[in-house]
């Protein structure tokens, strides 16, 4: 049976993806949340998922893909590479991984008969990775539905915001409390370090939004 | 640096990847033979892989998947499933294993620089897999150029002929002998069973050629 009323969520942790589950809970009647370990160096972002995942009491699962790390070198898996944003792609972008992880999140949800895939993938405040732009969501949701004949559709509510935007919207659900569980940090540290792209990205929106960030950040 | 005289070649062990091998070898100057462990119950489609890829002193690489098993149902990887083939998808159907096989043979194609990817599937003798249609292909290579911003290009040399024909295209690249290393059977035993959808649609394809099938089958 299409379970249309339910959708998959998939959580990295972050403030974008704890975002879209607030909004996806308001959307969808049941919601599955989804993380991936994928060999990233801060399992405080999947301890982070699970977290707020139990904070609204609801079913989460880590599927583990250490092929990922296996077969990529990148600054999110590897210590050893420097996190850098120069010319062409980032050193922290991780080749295929939204693929891998949209993917693997349509064959658990179809074993569920749900067609509804959440993602917090936004094209605006472009870091620089082509997976996170709407031309490829949209290629990979034709593509999905073609492999497997099921009509997913893959939600990305926060594909135009900017992060101030992405803050007001969390507000207007009602979730502002939840963004202090989130991980964002590049660098792993508790409080974060404030410097790194992810960290800046982050304190720039809440900033534009004329909100107060309830994580903790290095003096 | 791109290497676009250089492929990587998706092998599971039997006829039709066996045949691709053949072509691309002819095709490229380099071939890398990869494989995947999704945990199949037979382990003898994995075996033959690596003997066809030694037999041609190819480099290959089996990469373990052990998320398709652990969330999908299916009777290539659970025994207990019986194979069949009526309305609707067939129960040897496996969720999103050609998307899985496909974007990870890019990640790992990319970080070598090579933008080529072989497969086997074939739309003509259309076993009801949505994922063996060229327009599923054709969807994906578009996906996979936009998640990865990298010009792969899939070839599926097989797409669009019929099992007779692939027996004499293997004929013409001088191929033949390789066949009898080949394994097909869905039941995994050797000889192989003659009676399975596998089986029958090989055989088929070798009496319509006019050829000879290398491998035993029971009497």
């Amino acid at each position: 049976m299409q379970k249309d009323n339910q959708a998959v969520l998939l959580h990295s942790g972050g403030q974008d993806s704890t975002t879209c589950l607030m909004w996806a809970i308001k959307k969808f009647k049941k919601v599955y949340v989804l993380s991936f370990d994928y060999g990233q160096r801060h399992k405080s972002e999947l301890k982070a998922a699970h977290q707020i995942a139990k904070k609204l009491n609801l079913p989460h699962k880590t599927i583990k893909l250490p092929v990922i790390k296996e077969l990529t070198k990148n600054a999110l898996t590897d210590k050893k590479i420097k996190i850098s944003t120069g010319k062409g792609l980032p050193s922290t972008f991780v080749d295929g991984r939204n693929q891998m992880f949209l993917t693997v999140a349509a064959i658990y949800a179809k074993q569920k008969g749900i067609p509804n895939l959440v993602t917090g993938v936004c094209q605006t405040d472009y870091s620089g990775y082509p997976d996170c732009r709407d031309e490829f969501v949209k290629s990979l949701q034709k593509t999905l539905r073609l492999a497997m004949e099921f009509p997913f559709k893959i939600y990305a509510p926060l594909m135009n915001l900017t992060k101030a935007e992405t803050v007001k919207l969390m507000k207007k659900l009602g979730g502002m409390e939840l963004l202090k569980y989130t991980h964002t940090c590049y660098e792993g540290t508790r409080p974060a370090c404030g410097k790194c792209p992810a960290c800046k990205l982050r304190l720039k929106g809440f900033k534009e939004a004329g909100e107060v960030d309830p994580i903790n950040y290095k003096k």
